[in-house]
């Protein structure tokens, strides 16, 4: 078995044991997030990123996007970090700050501080933990779901995985073809929402300033259909997106017919693309319509009518995320 | 080079570095710890933890203290942590329920909620990551330091490091003489807190509820000599220490016997302690030495008196660190 074979097949379990990990502990457990000021991440190499194709400083960087980005999603600003590196003996003193220069970097377009950093050994490959906090922003409060509430997404989907892709694919003919040149212009955008995600604060921001409050707001690390499951499993409603409705960028699509690879697909199931999803009441529409960078997708429906995405024949396709087993 | 040696070599400049790291990116740097409600803690396998001889309890308990520990340090009480586990696949689902038992059972005793668990594969091994968020006490403020501060510290020091030489050695043992069992007995108590530790908040809680002020608190991770070396840079003055005044439990004098190892050198550089060193005004020494668990084992000098060890003859010995290269 592969190594990404292995690590897919443990993914297919780990919201079941999740699951089962939160019922037997459920004492301690107080996931809601409602009061937690935390947010922190562990990326993996090998697992998380691969150091053939992804440079320190924008590895760096992205870290503390990840870890930043549920802070906002709980209506907080992020203010500090703690950094934690573990570093085997390949990597030098140059690499180290090259990361540090990317996490510096994100700290100045956040405005944050770090306030701690350790570094330690590591036997294999490179460790990275980010640990941010944020503080509450005190404007907003989080609505009770309706069954009309519409379902909205910041900027655009699916161009992180498909910049993955692309990586990955030259990743390999270099390494196959003994160092031939990597074949990736005209695909800067792509590669750029996967190499340096930016999260799209501003929207959210506006609607704040115009008296909009949100219901649950996720920031889409896995493609939108499993955070739909989980806003689906939190509200206790259904989620309905329409595929017309689903915001992808025409260098996305072009990238997707590159790779012979559906970008419908990439937007519902792939992952890193950061954006922010949540949910509205449905007389807010005429403020998210006037928001620029915001696409309305659907919106929730009762437990009973499920997940699921409208086609273009007007029939409804079952919305299932890959490694996501929870029973909503 | 062996593993160990390897990642000890790293351990030299380490401190070099991350001063480096300070200056290069100062604009961005706020480690005062001042601001911060977080500790993160990065565990890695064969770094942090040798599962030969940890149960994956204590090591799920023992991620917790290490967190929490620096909240305290901050005068904080910590409220909820996040959890991130890397597990190769060699780890079964009862492994991750070990951890996540020992997580639970540290939750329980110091009353802490899990804010978030994630689980991911990883190549290699296991990584556990614990961040911890904490609220102020509201009742402490930190005291500038005077050259005749007392140096106190809690509880007793170097038993955790002789346990985990103990450990190290029947673990050795075990391998050597393919499969010999363990002569352990009579060492529960080093063992004991090598393996699950405990922080002595009780102490300080006192102290607070009398009203006495400290200065700096540190946790003892790495030896009383490194954490003194940082209160030196910190405050700006030169500790002095007294051999006779480290409070050295009668088992781990029995356990460096056993070693052939100086119980001395142990409280002064072994790891994993976490008792609380800090400092306090001198006119406090009344209310100190009526608190049970606290030990007045030196005072701040001025800068230039450097950080020193007081002798048998009466003589000094300049501290040092192992692994710690800052130029106070």
């Amino acid at each position: 078995m592969s190594e990404k074979e292995q690590s897919r097949e443990q993914g297919f379990g780990k919201h079941i044991l999740m699951n089962d990990l939160r019922n037997k502990y459920k004492t301690v457990f107080d996931d809601s997030g409602s009061g937690s000021v935390v947010s922190s991440i562990l990326y993996l190499e090998g697992i998380h990123f691969n150091l053939m194709y992804f440079p320190l400083q924008h590895l760096g960087y992205k870290s503390v996007i990840n870890s930043i980005a549920n802070l906002y999603c709980r209506s907080m600003v992020p203010v500090s970090i703690d950094v934690n590196l573990g570093v085997s003996a390949r990597f030098k003193k140059a690499d180290i700050e090259n990361i540090i220069e990317g996490i510096s970097l994100a700290c100045q377009r956040y405005a944050l501080k770090i306030s701690s950093l350790d570094l330690s050994s590591s036997l294999t490959g490179l460790a990275i933990n980010i640990a941010s906090s944020g503080k509450g922003t005190g404007k907003v409060k989080q609505l009770k779901p309706e069954a009309t509430d519409l379902i909205c997404v910041t900027g655009d989907l699916g161009a992180a995985f498909l910049g993955l892709q692309l990586l990955e694919r030259e990743s390999k003919v270099f390494e196959d073809a003994g160092g031939a040149q990597p074949r990736l212009e005209g695909f800067e955008y792509v590669i750029g929402r996967q190499l340096k995600p930016e999260l799209k604060t501003e929207p959210l921001d506006k609607l704040r300033e115009a008296g909009v409050s949100t219901g649950i707001i996720r920031a889409v690390r896995d493609g939108i259909a499993s955070e739909l499951i989980h806003i689906s499993n939190e509200t206790g409603m259904g989620c309905r997106i329409y595929h017309d409705r689903l915001p992808i960028d025409h260098d996305t699509t072009a990238a997707g017919r590159e790779l012979g690879f559906e970008p419908l697909i990439a937007a519902l199931n792939g992952g890193d693309d950061f954006e922010f999803l949540f949910t509205v009441p449905v007389n807010e529409h005429k403020k998210i319509e006037k928001t620029k960078g915001l696409s309305i997708i659907g919106h929730l429906v009762s437990l009973e009518e499920g997940n699921s995405l409208v086609l273009p024949d007007g029939s409804l396709a079952e919305m299932k995320a890959p490694g996501f087993d929870t029973v909503p």
